[in-house]
């Protein structure tokens, strides 16, 4: 044993000396070699300047960073953060092998996607095991409705975990919607799109302000219900807010069969006249 | 009419060169001197370097910097900013009249506050007149819970306005507490402290995962629903997340009588275990 550790310590730390790594308080006593940070870093919701200037200081210094992208695609999240990336970095795509949840049986989207996030998990930590710090660049915010909860949950109890918190997709649209989301004492409900129609609107009835999110093909059935609660007034509708290609249509402009997964609706809460 | 509009003409634009103002589409065609934009920039929830890399270049380039602060004390927004000002900029202190919303009658609460509303809008008017964009500092994001939104709701109609998202109090506060906040579909529920036992009762025991503010006095009620709804276990407490006083407490251990108005309460949504 005493061998094996003096062999441990004998390698040197491979993380870059402005990067240290802090070893989590349960590390077992015969582990000296720093082992690196898992870094959930939040980036915005798309316009590549609503990274905060934390994300941006740990992505320019992380020696590994991951990013979600489906496949064949260049991904969302890479493009906001290309142009800080530097050759000296391992960049690690994490290529998701479904992109819908509608599949065949016996294929089941539930153990194809646990399956790949506890094999990528197990890649990055090689990677933390070797010293290296991680960054998981996650698109909005890590904790809303992130992609990289999954490996959080999976790798924070062995290893330090740090989550630098985003500005998340619905205020990117509250923004560039002009729409106020809630004042003073206002309860604001976020719901999916895929939720069934009647909770969807058992719920958006009772909510002072609301964002609907996961749109996509759920599109017809939001609207129908926004409609019959009386509420199509009221929301607002925005596409790939604060990107390049934002649009903004009228909620009864918009084509059922084209809402891209990046839209939401917005149903801002009354004003208050204070 | 045509006299005035050429004396109009000759006063020189006294908006910077580097922070160029647009006119908006509905200014009058005998205005010719460019107005200056309403700028309503969120600066994250407490730590400085959650600033968006946006929000930075617009708060340096900003001729008038206006920030919210309670009579007697320097501000949270204005900590976060402050080391960025600089002398060429007008620093306009907005200081609230009063600091509770009990008041004895005949005082109102209401009319107070709109009457301080107006009367800042007015001298933001003045600058926005002027030429001279203004930068209205807000703490996490302008359009979650901010004081901005009713300067906003003043000006907007009559002056370019742009809001930059910023990093919300509860996503800081998610980030600290290292708790993953929304799965999948789960419905996410934000909702104040000052509502009625009955009604947090209600919307807590429907809520997937919830998030509590403003709880200040209004901690022990919170609790007692938490308890009562057997939702005690799940939830963490935070005491001005991200900031540099920040305090992350056991439930149980909070004494309200000393819970701040930045302390907010966390129940995540049940782990998916994809």
């Amino acid at each position: 044993m005493s061998v094996q550790r003096d062999a441990d310590a004998a390698i040197p730390n491979q993380a870059p000396a402005d990067t240290p790594s802090n070893t989590p308080a349960g590390a077992p006593a015969d582990a000296p070699r720093p082992r690196g940070r898992l870094l959930g870093l939040g980036v915005g919701p798309g316009d590549p300047e609503l990274i905060t200037v934390k994300a941006l200081r740990l992505l320019k210094a992380a020696p590994v960073v991951a990013y979600f992208v489906a496949k064949g695609k260049k991904g969302n999240a890479f493009s906001i953060i290309e142009a800080h990336l530097h050759d000296a970095q391992i960049h690690l795509p994490l290529v998701y092998p479904v992109t819908t949840e509608a599949l065949e049986p016996p294929l089941s989207y539930e153990a194809i996607i646990a399956d790949f996030y506890d094999s990528i998990a197990h890649v990055l930590a090689g990677h933390l095991d070797a010293g290296r710090d991680v960054a998981v660049i996650c698109e909005g915010d890590p904790f809303f409705y992130g992609s990289y909860m999954y490996l959080h949950d999976r790798l924070a109890p062995r290893f330090h975990a740090e989550v630098v918190p985003g500005v998340c997709a619905m205020l990117g649209g509250a923004a560039v919607l002009g729409a106020p989301l809630v004042y003073r004492n206002q309860t604001l409900s976020v719901l999916s799109g895929v939720l069934p129609e009647a909770e969807l609107k058992r719920r958006l009835a009772d909510a002072d302000a609301a964002v609907i999110m996961k749109l996509g093909r759920n599109f017809d059935k939001v609207r129908r219900v926004l409609d019959e609660l009386g509420l199509a007034r009221r929301a607002l509708y925005v596409e790939r807010a604060t990107m390049a290609n934002q649009r903004i249509v009228p909620l009864a402009d918009v084509d059922p069969m084209a809402s891209p997964y990046f839209s939401l609706l917005v149903v801002p809460g009354e004003k208050w006249q204070g």
